[in-house]
């Protein structure tokens, strides 16, 4: 073959081998029921693209990716205009990594997404629970007479796991009658030590990436000014280090609603940082 | 009330009552089964608004908005994730337009909806034809298994009103299957003049902006070179100018796309160029 | 008419009839005098766009939008290059709003335009004060001769009702002369505490956008870094909960100079926070 | 002095000294009177830091700017919310240029600058015409009760010279009164031989960029499809190349419209042709 | 391995084996000797992900992509700060690809490229002529002193082969020295007739887009206005379907100038055309 | 000469004259060793022309920059693609500087030019050090084989004047390496009261904007999240107002990634209250 040296294709820091690897990262660009602005289906790609800006080493956790062991599969190709389908797809794939005893980093793609996942792995984990980092709460029943809506992701969630192995963090937007139902539950948490009480779950973690302020994350759907810090985030992501993290995504970047990419560019150091969790 | 003066929030020219209206806009922002870029959602509010910076003056035409008793009724509100649904509403809504003896200029969103409208006046018209202004033939039969398509739009209303009534304009992207429909059919015309034998029939006209060529129209979701200029689509409008038009729509305009607004504000005057026609 | 549904073309939770509202929001896109990026006149109708993005309910506040009767007005049509008439306008119908009985929210456009807000409310209440969050001191006799200008704006109001009844608020750009008169008058508040002694007065709140840091708020003319956050400011507002706030307006939006929109998006979060406080 | 070498901050090929040079270049920031999208004010900088990436020869008439002598006088300081003594600062410097013998190459700004032009050079020249290339008629008497309008500057110049010494070229725009005065005085050319009876004249050339079509002029307040291509217009000024060219501008470039610069980028080569013509 | 079904990283229509296929396309991301806008080490990668939204059946010629046999080889990963080191990497590269009997389509990067390519094929071909499409001649000999340059790569070239064996289309910007050499050598082909004179040659086809008209071409560092429309340069290819074509390049892109990745579709379309070609 | 009012061509608050000057503002527009988004070679005009929106007063140290004396002597002509000879005209003008007993504030351009300053100034000092606020730690040996790397010029410092000497703030991002390297020689500071130990030191103060959090500074070819706020930087200078600072540049701004030039204001406002320290 040609000399090169060539650059890869994949996400920085990826092995070249599905077989070997513990961790396999999954671009799931559905991007179907969003009612604001829509763009989040090229995310997964300029993820990987703008990866070769970032380092391999996290000095937060002073570990390499390279250490990790992921594997990137590239993007699921998904049938627009019937999320029905979509989800069916991102479920067979996600059922088939953990088949394989390996864990999902999914990259979204809409929030919806982390539906067609925890349908895949609810079945094989017990004692599971769902961490959502989130400007949103995420728990209508429908919109416009839809229930499939990214708006309403956690309440479908919670429908098969129970609210109470449901967290929620940075919840900063909602109808009256979501935060009655956060209140009523309780699944709102503001300091990290409330992580507490999921020490023993099995944890599946979601990032909305709009949890993070707006000033940094332009690129998203539905910006919310008022949000976390990235440095915030990873002091919440930090006090995980020990928990038991089963698979993850993160979800909602919308690259080209930010002409500069410093989301996309926090979207990779953020997976880096995930990437040492799992 | 307030003294004002104040803008208008219609579309520049819009008389301020239905009943009285001859033609009736309205806003399709349909946008759910585009697989490139999306956007045109937003393309009939950004019309609206840019409109206030064009002329009610039509200089080709010789004659003045404000004369074609048009009402601007606003944008439909759909429910995202459900194509089926969508174009229902559409339906039930160009329906009424007829039913009340008006016409209707629909604003897309994406090229779909020309389907919704279609099934609404296809009964009420005799000898019904379609003038599609298009850069690709929009003849597939499914995209990833699903039949409704922003690409196969035409192939659902060929599938109503036949390959006879149907001429086809502007294309030069498509399948070589969907290019060998066309040669079959002989739907492809060259020339203004091949309009000729669509004279004596009721006329729908479906303009997909990205018709013209993409050094103009940047604010659509798949823009190709090689198109019109502005001057030849206006040509090719000029002679329609004593046809029969019951009905037209202009889609695919995705205004965020293009910062300047150029595309949208081409649009606008286009829009005013189609009024005239109607 | 038409059955639709269709989305409204008001701000988010604007009631559909002026006379049952207690809070009239006024579009005032004046944008003659800024020296550095214009671009503030299409602040309004970018605003009602993008307030289908929020929800209509505060968490902060723990209350809806709905329950403040407020109503849309639309946006006065001024003209440009002439200060003075612009004015004028705003003057007449500000006027107006208070004489039956209501509020104002204006939304810029300029700064200028609380000059003309001034005038109208200054015979209409006692113990008038002004309560100003900005970047910039806005104490400028003149620019370039001009007294019209909106970095003068303040020097106005304070010819009129005294700069005992000014407070300033995260000022941090400005002449020498201008952080000296603030000195001299007392005008700068540096703790929210301090706000108390402006209790027993009738405020007006004008908040230029700018205020916030540049990070944030990237779509205004003069964006200034080192300003607040989103959750400073919000913490300002919130010890305004209980005063007597007779009329505000948030000006400075420069809406096209931040491509993703963000700085309208977070505008109208905050138009929502302020309506709780009117 | 500090060795260098230095990138020059003057107009490509502008000679260092005012005294020798026989054109004086301009920047007339004028930016007060658009009632759509404003920015003319950054045109004259923006020009100035592009015109490093153009060729001072020029292949269409053999010639180099270099030899041209033309000098880069920088841009006025104008005081913005007061058209009237923008113009009188306009027109006094003009009327000192033409006083040393020398021509003016005025760089907008919004069209309006050309009429302080005009008042400066109106009783130095016998014979007067204007050639106006525009999309615009710019012939309207007022705009919302304002006289001094961008779009009425070619009224108040006919007011001036009489609308016998006025071409005008590319217009596709205006109201119905507007183009009824046209026909009535003859003033619209369609073909480049119709300048010839200009042939006799001193003349100024007043281009405004929006005559070129919005595909390549983007970066304009009021873009209009339909406009000539580049090198359509090269054609018209080549016809003018044995005319009696005793001034020009170059108006209502709004750069930051257009993010890539192209606009700027075009508006620097349409410079060095005309500068060929003075 | 996973089910998917997946997008493909490759650009559309690619094999997925190198040995099998008869033309290489191998990205080569140099950009190191612009002085104007840089930004083309961005293209393949853009091109990549850009071709998704085209079709792989070229209407001009009736050919499939997919009947080309056309391999993406991706990126080479080059050294910046070092032209001569890119360059040597290039010419092994493409060495390599011809050794094994395959042709290369490289995609720059800026146009110094070319210079390593045909380091690299002028040992192999006897007879062999360069045909350059191009807004600029690049023929100068330094540029501030160096030789390695964007700008002087057809004098390189001409260097090697002899300017006999160079044809250059759609120069529209230079320096005076460098039109006289053209005129000298008689290098300036006006209309595709010219091109006879070369039909029996071994052509290396070289693309500069700025060839294409900025208002289509925004995307590339120095954009010039006065070009080729996209319809235009395909008739130039069209001509040379008969030639004997041993390689071919598309240079210059700048995708991220290009906010809306209209250019880079553009680019899309035309390397379908040129893979028809080879 | 004309009578004006004129805006100025240098940086806001410029004296007139060299002679006079005891800092020398210097453009140094080098951009060839960055491997990510290049783009610092437009930062010098672009502050240039931002400087118009800032005053000149500095609250934070209670001073003007007219009162600094400092003289913005344009930007360098440097031969792109060849690092090496663009140094040596860098460290060639520094050197006068020095010679002529002023300081030089560098505005970069890439973190390179760094070492041509230091190579210029560090026989001129006794008891050198380099104050660095960066998000990486710019300490590679090498990149791709290229010891001329702008991620490896701090490395290069600390070749000459040794680890002792160096202070790094801010740093975020870098290969574990080069982290144990500071841990190694604990270069790395946390708090500005670690800066005492440098109290004795002529020191050179080089801030690479990616410092500030990617929030703010988007304009920058490889933004970093998690960095500091404008505010949090200003209190580490204020830290250094009574210390010893020769000379200090700004680096790594790439205006033209960031569309509202809101990165460019915050270096304008940042050089301001550098040239306070000076």
């Amino acid at each position: 073959m040609l000399k090169g040296p060539f650059l890869s294709k994949n996400f920085i820091g990826s092995i070249e081998n599905f077989d070997e690897s513990k961790i396999v990262m999954l671009g799931m660009p559905m991007d179907s029921t969003v009612s604001n602005r829509p763009g989040s289906r090229f995310a997964p790609q300029s993820i990987r693209l703008e990866s070769i800006g970032i380092e391999t080493y996290s000095p937060t956790f002073e570990k390499d990716m390279e250490d990790t062991l992921f594997y990137d599969a590239g993007d699921l190709d998904l049938p627009f205009g019937n999320p029905k389908r979509q989800l069916d797809i991102i479920k067979e794939n996600v059922d088939f990594i953990y088949k394989k005893g390996k864990k999902v980093l999914g990259i979204g793609g809409e929030h919806l997404v982390t539906y067609g996942e925890i349908e895949a792995v609810c079945d094989k984990f017990e004692n599971l629970a769902v961490i959502q980092f989130d400007a949103h709460t995420d728990l209508r029943d429908e919109y416009l007479g839809e229930s499939l809506t990214h708006s309403g992701v956690m309440k479908k969630i919670a429908d098969i796991i129970g609210f109470e192995n449901i967290a929620q963090i940075g919840i900063r937007s909602g109808e009256k009658r979501e935060f009655d139902m956060m209140k009523k539950y309780n699944t709102l948490l503001k300091k990290p030590e409330e992580l507490n009480r999921f020490k023993d779950k099995n944890i599946f973690l979601t990032i909305d990436l709009d949890v993070l302020d707006s000033s940094l994350m332009r690129g998203t759907g539905t910006p919310e000014a008022g949000g976390f810090t990235y440095n915030e985030l990873l002091l919440w992501l930090y006090e995980l280090r020990n928990f038991n993290i089963i698979g993850a995504d993160i979800v909602e970047l919308a690259p080209d609603i930010d002409p500069g990419k410093v989301s996309t560019a926090a979207a990779c150091t953020l997976i880096r940082e995930v990437l040492m969790l799992l």
